[in-house]
């Protein structure tokens, strides 16, 4: 990694109470696109108790937040998902630990819109899990199409974050808050 | 407090974000009624970020279990307020952080449908709020109303707890659980 003060770490993440994707994106001033430096999905064990997993959840996901020192953590919301009420509020369980994890490293969380942040990848609102794998491929130029589905989740929220400050503002100090 | 063996601390939580009643209840063997030990509401900054404010949140409940060491943590389950989704999506980020205290602390959770609550205290599953809070004074024969409404409902689940497990077998291992 280049020295920290022209250069940027974003962590996106794909909340979920069985499977969350989570993605470092680095990114420096001048330089054109970000790039992967982490990435991957976090299990829980489906037959422990909801507090058990969500401990489980919340110890590793701060154990990659203390090995990257990410600057901002970047998410999307959640009310896109009403129409699923049991589903969403699992999830709700899950991306409560997560922002937790995130405040006591002292990180600052953004959320984004389902809609905007395939926007910022794609360039329309709508778009299959299969597309966004692929342009979040295209874009981070990965040797692989990234699965499963959350971890290219994952990089388009953090790939949103960037695309919505640092590209708009061309500064750094931008992306970081 | 008698000592541990025969007496057992039962925390019951009304989980949200802005407020978050809890309550400590003591029970012993052969002893007709809990006790009220220590209760209350926690609240969080409404103009802080939500990150922050389950920060605040986690703390503070984890302060209570350090303080108090319970055997168990009471919650009424969040599958009755379909009909309010934002307000359930908000307050299971809640719940996941206080879900999490416990876990981190070795404290089972268990949760009770608001129905069996109500049972529990008022012989009936549907009951007002106002109904709650009276029933909470008569059956802990506590001095005045408690007051609000999230306070009584904290010690309504602890209560069900109690009545669910021990009342029924007779035995505080059977609370412990």
């Amino acid at each position: 990694m280049p020295e920290k003060n022209d250069s940027l770490r974003i962590l996106g993440v794909d909340p979920g109470l069985g499977v969350t994707g989570y993605a470092v994106l680095g990114v420096r001033s001048g330089s054109p696109e970000p790039i992967l430096l982490d990435g991957g999905v976090l299990r829980t064990n489906e037959r422990a108790p909801l507090e058990e997993r969500l401990g489980e959840l919340h110890r590793d996901l701060s154990h990659i937040i203390a090995n990257h020192h990410p600057d901002t953590m970047a998410v999307e919301n959640i009310y896109s998902h009403y129409n699923h009420p049991r589903t969403s509020i699992t999830m709700a369980h899950a991306r409560g630990v997560i922002f937790l994890a995130s405040s006591q490293a002292g990180i600052s969380v953004k959320s984004y819109a389902a809609t905007e942040i395939k926007k910022s990848l794609v360039g329309v609102g709508r778009a299959s899990k299969e597309q966004v794998q692929r342009m979040v491929q295209q874009r981070l130029a990965l040797p692989e199409l990234p699965e499963p589905p959350d971890l290219a989740d994952a990089i388009a929220a953090a790939y949103c974050h960037i695309d919505q400050t640092l590209r708009r503002s061309g500064d750094l100090e931008a992306v970081r808050q």
